[in-house]
């Protein structure tokens, strides 16, 4: 099972260059790496107001627009269309994969089951792995379940789905949250850093802690101690 | 979307084969066609229990030990061990495709996204993509929404998972009664005829109602009708 936003794919580079794009085309001044950083930071607020029960079950594409309608008044960005807006909020369902998602992906899926274990909605992660050739077997996620991750339900629900047990399934992040909280369900856990997730700037986790199973550098690095 | 049991695989061919491996390992008299006729015989029935609440929700794996217990009572199939059951009931994660259904679909998935709407659980579903290299972009189904086919839920959960418009999901199976409710929920149908599915006796829709929007004589067929 693997974490998607960051681990699979980098986000921030996508969304920038995507917002740089709407920028150029509308000539607008906006700082696009800060854009994307600022809508990224809605992130967790926006699943904790569901998790709190403020909204009721709210799929992410939903939570990326309203967090999307702050940022655009935040940054001063005038006048978009309602098309531009949800192009624009579509960005999430084109994000570019690490250079070795893909090759590390198709290795581990000879030997396993490989999903994506997000908090992404379906079609948001089903349509970004037709954009960015991710080979997937099967789409699991939290909208499944109608929980985001950190909460146990979305790990649980991995396991049951496959009807396997917890310990025979890997929660693969470059996030030590998330982690874990797989660890704390009975998961097996793999580490991989993504040293660049945020920037030149950023504050990644550079290291796992000790309750992981696995520590790799790429997910080919990942494929090659799995013995796939 | 796909229908899987009879429109994607050949479940009668592969079932029948097993139990037939089955009977000659262990020295058994069972004739293996009927053997696998009885076991889909008491598919709909089943799902029926659960329909009517007579069962909770309850996953088609464990329908078919459900049913496989009682078959093998009636077939007086002597002393199988837990594993050989067990084995056994996983014969439907091992169903062989029909000879043009990995071709169509891989066809299908240049243009589209192609996923199955099955009543099989997750599990099912994957491990026979798994087997038969089935390419789907992502596992729908029953499972999902705990309701079996025909039941409206599922149809519309197919749409709602992968934020489409109903009129946007074409729904192919090999079934009549499956198309009829796919387009009650304001999907698109595709009839694909199956006409070995229940073999030489049996008594297959070998053509389509007035309500099906095409209908094709194999996956590369319906793949040649819609562009791909």
């Amino acid at each position: 099972m693997f974490d998607v936003f960051g681990t699979v794919v980098d986000w921030r580079t996508s969304v920038s260059q995507e917002v740089r794009e709407l920028a150029t085309r509308k000539d607008l001044r906006v700082d696009a790496e800060k854009f994307a950083d600022a809508w990224r930071a809605g992130y967790m607020p926006s699943m904790n107001r569901v998790r709190r029960g403020e909204l009721p079950w709210t799929r992410l594409d939903d939570l990326h627009r309203m967090t999307l309608e702050q940022i655009l008044a935040d940054f001063g960005v005038p006048g978009l269309t309602e098309v531009e807006k949800d192009f624009l909020n579509h960005a999430w369902h084109r994000l570019e994969p690490w250079p070795d998602a893909v090759n590390g992906l198709t290795r581990l899926k000879k030997k396993f089951i490989i999903a994506p274990l997000s908090n992404g909605n379906i079609a948001l992660i089903t349509n970004m792995a037709k954009h960015a050739a991710l080979p997937w077997d099967c789409v699991l996620g939290a909208e499944l379940v109608r929980h985001y991750k950190p909460d146990p339900e979305v790990y649980r629900s991995a396991a049951e789905l496959l009807a396997l047990n917890p310990g025979e399934v890997v929660m693969v992040a470059a996030h030590v949250r998330d982690l874990r909280a797989a660890k704390a369900e009975g998961l097996r856990t793999a580490f991989v850093v993504r040293p660049d997730e945020f920037g030149p700037d950023g504050n990644p986790d550079l290291a796992p802690d000790e309750s992981v199973d696995i520590s790799a550098e790429s997910f080919e690095d990942l494929a090659s101690q799995l013995g796939a």
